[in-house]
């Protein structure tokens, strides 16, 4: 049987959501109380990879097992787990649906905070200096017309394609005054949002016009592309999948 | 000269607001830091105490100095203390304008989650249990139609009267499912809020009836009222001084 789990977390004590020889994962967290609570080692598999540092309010994973489920599942994992990592739900899905191959898009937020914020430490990019949000949506909105984004990816990367259909892009100020990008798209690249946003600071900061920014997208060269914006910032929000996936949630 | 500092602080990694000698105060890292920045020991005065673990979205504390208040000293000060603390404003009030006295009402919230946060561990007490909300706001209303707290005040303390005016006092559920109890009143007691609210939860989980806690108030016996809330749940938002004191204010 296989089941799916949804689940949040704050990524600033891990390195990243994938499970890795130097330092500690949210899937390893999960791997870990998962086996306990079921009594023999069971495998996850995520949406995708967060990088270190940054934080996902809506992740979703599925595993394979054929013990059957406790009723206490969520209270015993979320006990066994830190404070840090809660899991919401657990529900059975289809033998073939896949928490990666079988999601059809990714909604991620770059939240960034105008004021020193005692209370979102890790949780925001604190970034004080004047910005041209008007500009920075004119370039952002420019990322609907293209395909092939990789100028905004990772270089070490074994991907076939650098496409992504890209269907939302663009800043919104919030009530409280913290500039939020939003980006919704089918698949990201490795550090593709972080690129993006950093480079549509340089915009922001009137450092890289409009044009420029279009440029760098057709140059198809991470060298061209502005620096990363810090992990902290960055949120997967929203993972989308066809409705019937869906169906035994809770 | 004196001065008013507006500042904000996530608690949990202080034993409180107070300078004491066993242990880190939010009051110690902002003397240290200000002595540093005016170049001479400069001693601040809060609004009043918080515990070990209370938070404040709003604080002010008063200092005196005859140095010359450098442009920069926002910009140096929060660049100097840690991450969980801030510092919005700094300027000037009248020589007799002080931070404790001359505050006319204090302001709390204490913040329940109903499930697991990632991403507020420490900053809200998280409750899981039924709660009868209707059954906690009936008994929270008749706080306004006494004035002795000695019920909720710490034992151990040198007040010369347990008489509070409170004026605002009841819980109200948040769109996100906390539930957030608001309570405001000329003067708190020591550890008045949190066995307040320790009390109210007992009321909410049908323990004690509206009767009982009544009965708690007009006992002025610390015993008798129920355990104290977690500090993490508690934050100062507000400090009310009157409007001349507010008008150097930028």
């Amino acid at each position: 049987m296989r089941y799916f789990l949804h689940l949040a977390y704050k990524g600033t004590n891990y390195h990243g959501w994938q499970r890795q020889p130097n330092g500690l994962s949210v899937q390893e967290v999960l791997e870990t109380a998962l086996s306990t609570v079921l009594r023999q080692p069971t495998a996850i598999v995520g949406s995708g990879r967060t990088d270190a540092g940054v934080h996902a309010g809506q992740q979703f994973a599925h595993f394979d097992t054929e013990v059957a489920i406790p009723v206490q599942l969520l209270r015993s994992l979320n006990s066994m787990i830190p404070a840090d990592i809660a899991v919401y739900d657990c529900f059975p899905v289809r033998p073939d649906d896949h928490a990666r191959f079988t999601a059809l898009s990714r909604y991620y937020q770059y939240q960034i905070s105008r004021r020193k914020d005692p209370f979102r430490d890790g949780l925001v990019y604190v970034f004080t200096l004047p910005l041209n949000v008007e500009r920075m949506n004119e370039a952002a909105s420019r990322l609907l017309h293209h395909i092939d984004f990789e100028s905004f990816s990772k270089v070490r990367t074994d991907v076939k394609t650098f496409n992504c259909q890209i269907e939302r892009a663009y800043w919104a100020q919030q009530p409280n005054g913290d500039l939020v990008f939003h980006i919704k798209a089918n698949r990201f690249l490795h550090g593709m949002v972080r690129a993006i946003v950093g480079t549509l600071l340089a915009v922001g900061q009137e450092r890289l016009s409009v044009a420029d920014f279009e440029q760098i997208i057709l140059a198809r060269d991470r060298k061209r592309a502005g620096r990363a914006a810090p992990a902290e910032g960055l949120s997967l929000v929203e993972v989308g999948y066809p409705e019937e996936v869906m169906c035994g949630r809770q």
